[in-house]
């Protein structure tokens, strides 16, 4: 079934649909098997009619998401449902929900479960989990993405509208790319993590995983606002439109600062997408990535991983046989780093922030792959670490820099894997980015996901 | 003789004075003795006249600062003269100045020499220095206060009529208050620190001392500029004016949280330095000071020292036994704090920034004591952690809070030593700072610095 916002709201406009008969589908559909291992909790039918049961004295008029069916990541609070980060020894019971789900159920939005991930959002694979590697929507031997997985993979199958992701280094992203989405890592601090477990507190951003551009703003639109009890939430500041219409500018990276893992397919569809970017009235300009890959290379070497074990520091004192090995192994560098080396790192930090801003000055929007290649899960079960790291290379720095970046599919390799690219610019561009990614799939995409479904422009 | 900058001004514009006669009579007056510890290194007098002659082929007119002589405090480089943080086995030669001097320099001031410091600007009260403790202007038993201390002293004592010092977390207001000195600590990021020893250098910020709060102005508007240079630099945001010429509000912390530190007489001056805002037309509120003092506590208890350990890690393990026993047991207390801690008295920082912001919605400044007593040097060598830790009661979180603030005199004790009080406010409000300080200094003032010069209104 087409679970596209525009398309559910027509129908429910309609009554051609009620929100009853599209869960009582969805349920029976997705069953209770899971061989993908999308879901750690799926809620029962009856959990997903309480909140149906809420709609019915309200206008769908004034529900921007009336009756949409949306999955959470398992990082992420749904009150009464436990949040596990898929470490089931580390799981609680939150009483309330997290303010960003509890903004899109106020807007008449209905969660479904809540959805596997590399355990606690460590990775961009999808393999680091106790509850199964999860697997590609597209073909079972290749990896999810992570640690987004069952969010990007449950709405790439046509299980829920939309999904809600966190995004640290690319887990927005990737797993967008992955599964033939659109996976917007908002600006930081746009939409609140209040209630979600923290992995780099000072860079994590809640994203947003849906079928089209056009249904991650309507998402945005209703996730997004000031949260006083996040310190580290901020006020939007309004969009003032750069990237326009017409004429707007887009850098690429140097060809040699391109990187694309022994991929044969992925070189010439990044072209194909700057040739769609063109038709679509852009001009490219040749930029140097390197003040981004240096900062990468910081956030994957650096003292930022103490973040992560400060995050779990008594949990992981206390139960480290709990936690998934390859995680435990990354998470457990974090105490080689000192507070000095902390600041130092702070300091390159600032200094390549410096360096990266002056692109702006050129082009209006900066466009990569999103992820230069795709892995089995075989070939990450073989080599974790290093297939990790070459999954984050054009991901890694965006929260660091302060961009927001939206990834959106532009194709697919011969063995009908998906492909895309990520267009970012400086915080606060989300909107624009979103009607660029708009028009890049209107000019671009036949499919929904892994659907098979139409994509009706 | 009258060092004030408007003073110094309208003689040389008459024609009535000429640099190299200010500069051979200053020579002459402060001569080569220093019994108070001020100076590190003076310059000769054939060093200045090469700054004199420079201003030759220059109009006055052009030139705001123009034949002004000033200090500089040994953390911030001066072209061929060695830079030492008060540790000569640390020293080097710069070859070129501070942004911030040259700067000063380009505008006609003439430097005159380095002044004494708490080592690697560590410390509120002046005595840690190998050099000597610096002795107050007023009386040689009391300390100067720090780490600016020979800044604050040398121009107290008219040797200069003004002085660069940095202040990380009180080094440019304490010497000031101490010495019946404006003091002023700009909005971080507003004076470029190229050229400056870091002590903190995520805080660090270079500061004025001078007679007056008109000449602070002066120099501030001299001295700032976005340097590109500095990753820490930021551009000035223009000025809103919220400090209003008549009607402003300031906010008060509540009496129980006011600390004299057994002091008997500074109570009834605070109160008295009250009354005077309110006779310029200020309305007092009375606010919640604990989120700041929570803030002052996580300076001085927490990870930042480890930025003053990154700042000279090397040197610091190379020859530890060069490093002033106090300032080295401090600093080697950095050693202490991992990555991890960093990051969570990161988060908590933020969380404290988020609740101390909120007290801006009702006050257009806060008013707090500069300090709530003053030592003898004796107390000071008797308890030195106590002592500093009391001096920076008031003045810790200033920068962790990115506020702006100046330090005015307001009065005497009964044995004639001064006090004064700190007015601040959200960054980049330094301008409207300053003319509030001005209105203090001419409701109060009577005399200029230590020199019992009279106070010219």
């Amino acid at each position: 079934m087409n679970l596209q916002i525009s398309h559910l709201r027509k129908l429910y406009l309609s009554g051609a649909l009620k929100p009853t008969d599209l869960l009582r589908q969805l349920d029976a559909e997705i069953g209770k098997e899971d061989s993908r291992n999308i879901w750690i909790r799926r809620l029962t039918l009856d959990e997903m009619m309480a909140y149906v049961k809420r709609l019915e004295s309200k206008s769908i008029a004034d529900l921007p998401l009336y009756g949409v069916p949306f999955a959470i990541k398992d990082n992420i609070d749904l009150a009464g449902i436990p949040t596990t980060a898929a470490c089931p020894e580390y799981a609680y019971i939150p009483t309330v929900s997290a303010t960003v789900v509890q903004k899109l159920i106020d807007a008449g939005a209905i969660p479904i479960g809540k959805t596997n991930l590399d355990q606690f959002a460590t990775g961009l694979v999808g393999t680091r989990s106790p509850y199964g590697a999860c697997q590609n929507s597209f073909n079972p031997d290749y990896i999810s993405g992570g640690s987004s997985a069952g969010s990007a993979v449950s709405v790439a199958l046509g299980m829920a509208s939309f999904s809600l992701g966190t995004d640290t280094a690319g887990s927005g992203r990737v797993p967008a790319s992955f599964n033939n989405l659109v996976g917007h890592k908002p600006s930081c601090g746009l939409l609140s993590t209040s209630g979600v477990v923290p992995a780099c507190r000072t860079l994590d951003c809640v994203s947003i995983f849906a079928l089209t551009a056009e249904d991650a703003a309507q998402v945005l639109e209703s996730a997004q606002g000031f949260d006083e009890e996040d310190a580290y939430s901020r006020k939007a500041v309004a969009e003032v439109l750069t990237i326009a219409e017409k004429g707007f500018t887009f850098g690429v990276p140097k060809q040699d600062q391109l990187a694309f893992f022994n991929n044969n397919e992925t070189p010439e569809l990044f072209k194909q997408a700057i040739e769609q970017l063109k038709a679509l009235g852009g001009k490219a300009v040749e930029i140097d990535f390197e003040p981004f890959l240096e900062t990468a290379r910081l956030l994957y070497e650096g003292p930022w991983v103490a973040e992560r074990y400060a995050a779990i520091r008594e949990f992981f004192e206390a139960k480290p046989e709990a936690i998934f090995p390859v995680t435990k192994q990354i998470i457990g560098g974090a105490t080689k780093f000192s507070a000095a080396d902390t600041y130092l790192s702070q300091y390159k930090l600032k200094a390549l922030q410096r360096k990266a801003e002056a692109v702006w000055n050129d082009i209006d929007v900066m466009v990569t792959p999103t992820a230069g290649t795709i892995y089995t899960i075989d070939e990450v079960n073989a080599d974790p670490i290093r297939c990790n790291s070459n999954l984050g290379y054009y991901t890694n720095f965006m929260n660091l820099l302060d961009l927001s970046a939206t990834a959106v599919p532009t194709g697919f390799q011969q063995d009908g894997m998906p492909f895309g690219i990520t267009v970012c610019a400086p915080a606060f561009k989300d909107m624009q980015l979103l009607t660029l990614a708009a028009k890049v799939q209107k000019h671009s995409a036949k499919t929904l996901g892994a659907t098979g479904l139409p994509f009706v422009k």
